[in-house]
């Protein structure tokens, strides 16, 4: 099935927008299957409205239109479906009561305006909208099923996942039962990861099951999509390669699903009643930010010490002695500012990460040196880790391998295994 | 003059990377009168990429093209182009030989696969890539100037900037000067703004100056466009409604043109000599990176306490006394922790921000409070705030205010006039 996706709006087409809708919307059809072929972009304009409808109607089988169904004058959706469609906007009873229902709940008044939403080409089939007032629509223009959307995010992705989705999988004839399923790491790139895993899918019925990737640095998403029958026929398929990826990514996998690394830290110290400390320097403040907002860290995130050099990490820590100068820094450096801070802060947990970055100017050769530790009452561990790649890199790259640091402590894995992202 | 940008790869098309290249070139136009009329994303494949070249060649007067110039298999925009326009991929020499220099200059080998990228459609212009060895080029397609750019974004922005933009001007019959004026605020909404600088485009003579914004929670850019004969008789149109602008908008002004709120305010601290220690509670660290990785802020940031409550803010400054149960905190309890932690830092600025979240489920009715403080040896100034709008709102708001109190601080401004995304 040939599939497009028609962006409509002054806001997307004139960049006062980045499109983030079109991207979710292709990601989400790829993650079961779907193939897009073709998008397209364009304002909120009678004339190239419906040539777009028109081209798209005979260019592809499914077509997904996303935005224009809001209340203003410039919101021209319906009227330009209805008129490539050869058909009249009527008036829906039935979606006018929901907005009406909407607003009343919200103990607001319905403005005049909105009775635009409830106009919708006549025949066309309603894709429910449980948490707007912009009501979701199929209808033939041509040959082509146009799917239209609304153009708030949260709007659209419910309704793709719930309403849209599932009618292009039983239009596709392809099984309708389908299962994402993902693994994050840190540590491994894309080829390495893809060489790892190399016949995995081979552990299940030929086809049924799809790896893919994602990289995001300085994380890696590894995605298996599978295809069956229902529910059950798709989770069985799954299953053998599931534990199979799980087995081979190892140590690196950091977390599963819906979960993040920082959620996944939190947990695991929530678990054992445990408190946290926080000591950072080039990082900023961004390694305390990844952990301190989440619901629940207030009982477990104690407290983070952002500086930017090490006579104040000693000072904030009451570490005596002075703190050595740069280029002597040493893992034992961040043991000690790790062992301090437990002690000062009373905390069970301390990660200390100290990093000296390079001379010179930002470029891309432009480095740093991360130590890393982390001390508890009985013990400290440490790494020391070189990265590249610029100042915003070497940032990122030392705020993931921090946390994950943290994570394989608390899991009982090393922390100092090597990383395709530090050079020696 | 009709624009169409046509995006091409797999990568955009399947959403693996979100579109912000459609969204630069997009508005880089948008900036100098240019606006475009169409886009278009297709993937790497042969077929429905000579269908979109001709597609577009008949419907607008200029094309820009985005990707596929890499020296791989999948990189086909030359060869499409060639087909496209009916002439053959020739050789260019030039183009290899500052390819080999490239490769020279970084004690590198050019791979056999490079040759590839000096093979362009005979006739084609060359549009010079300083950066990088994807060679851009401008050639006729039916009735249409194709302009092929890399997909790299700091290669595409300069060649834009440098190479595409003045011809697009140019074959527009616009005038070729023209100028952005950028002005960057916190606490005004984009309609308050506009009416507050109601009328000021008739300052210059007519149509030579537009007004525009942008707003990206929590900042509001306001953008005034010049056009003009040359840059002098642009920047004559731009200077009254210029000074006007920043007139009216007065307080609310933090940074203008590339400047950024927190290189404002680290500039600010660093012109007197001054260093700064932070203490928040829910911003979690969000506020200490937005100034302690900047480069010269090692002079400046003292240290930044994060915190998830009072009790630990307290303890972290050395303040005796137990800190107010929530529901208790008020401007007085940051104006303390302020003090505390200038004493106890031994900076001579520390801004303090304690939040008090509303309890319960995250929504969009979610909202909080804020007590924020700034200390010095000589006074001590603060304010209170209510924000609603959901956890990460009042966070991003918060960070924000936080920033330009201080920024007003430090320009002799107030620090509690009232903005539009506090309520009541």
């Amino acid at each position: 099935m040939r599939i497009e996706i028609l962006c409509t709006g002054d806001e997307v087409l004139t960049g006062a927008t980045v499109n983030t809708n079109f991207s979710h919307i292709s990601q989400k059809l790829g993650d079961v299957g779907l193939e897009v072929l073709w998008g397209t972009t364009v304002g909120d304009d009678r004339e190239t409205l419906l040539r777009a409808f028109r081209l798209a109607s005979e260019r592809v089988d499914a077509v997904i239109v996303n935005g224009g169904l809001g209340p203003t004058v410039d919101d021209l959706s319906q009227e330009i479906a209805a008129k490539a469609a050869g058909v009249e906007l009527v008036f829906q009873e039935q979606w006018y009561t929901r907005m009406e229902e909407f607003f009343r709940r919200r103990s607001r008044v319905m403005p005049a305006s909105n009775r635009k939403q409830a106009m919708l080409p006549a025949g066309a089939e309603l894709l429910d909208n449980p948490i707007g007032t912009a009501c979701g629509f199929a209808l033939d223009i041509g040959k082509a099923r146009f799917f239209f959307t609304p153009g708030v995010p949260r709007e659209l992705h419910r309704m793709l996942e719930e309403q849209i989705i599932p009618r292009l999988l039983a239009r596709s004839g392809k099984p309708a039962a389908s299962l994402l399923k993902r693994f994050h790491s840190y540590g491994i790139g894309e080829s390495r990861a893809d060489t790892m895993l190399a016949g995995v899918e081979a552990l299940a019925p030929a086809g049924s099951v799809k790896l893919g990737f994602r990289a995001h640095y300085p994380q890696l998403e590894t995605k298996l999509t599978v295809r069956g029958a229902d529910m059950e026929d798709a989770r069985g398929k799954l299953a053998p390669v599931e534990q199979e990826v799980r087995k081979r990514l190892g140590n690196f996998v950091l977390a599963e699903d819906d979960q993040k690394l920082e959620g996944v830290v939190l947990d695991a110290l929530a678990a054992r009643g445990a408190s946290l400390a926080v000591v950072e320097t080039f990082t900023g403040g961004a390694l305390a930010a990844r952990i301190a907002p989440l619901p629940g860290a207030e009982s477990v995130f104690r407290r983070g010490i952002v500086v930017r050099n090490l006579a104040q990490a000693y000072a904030a820590v009451g570490l005596s002695g002075s703190a050595p100068a740069t280029g002597e820094v040493t893992v034992e450096t961040a043991e000690a500012v790790a062992q301090a801070a437990l002690r000062h802060i009373a905390a069970t947990h301390a990660l200390a990460v100290l990093i000296e970055l390079d001379e010179g100017v930002d470029r891309i050769e432009f480095g740093g040196t991360l130590f890393i530790a982390i001390a508890t009452e009985r013990e400290t561990v440490s790494r020391r880790a070189r990265m590249l790649g610029g100042r915003e890199w070497v940032r990122l790259g030392a705020v993931e391998m921090s946390l994950d640091c943290l994570r394989r402590y608390l899991q009982g894995l090393p922390v100092d295994e090597r990383v395709d992202f530090e050079k020696v």
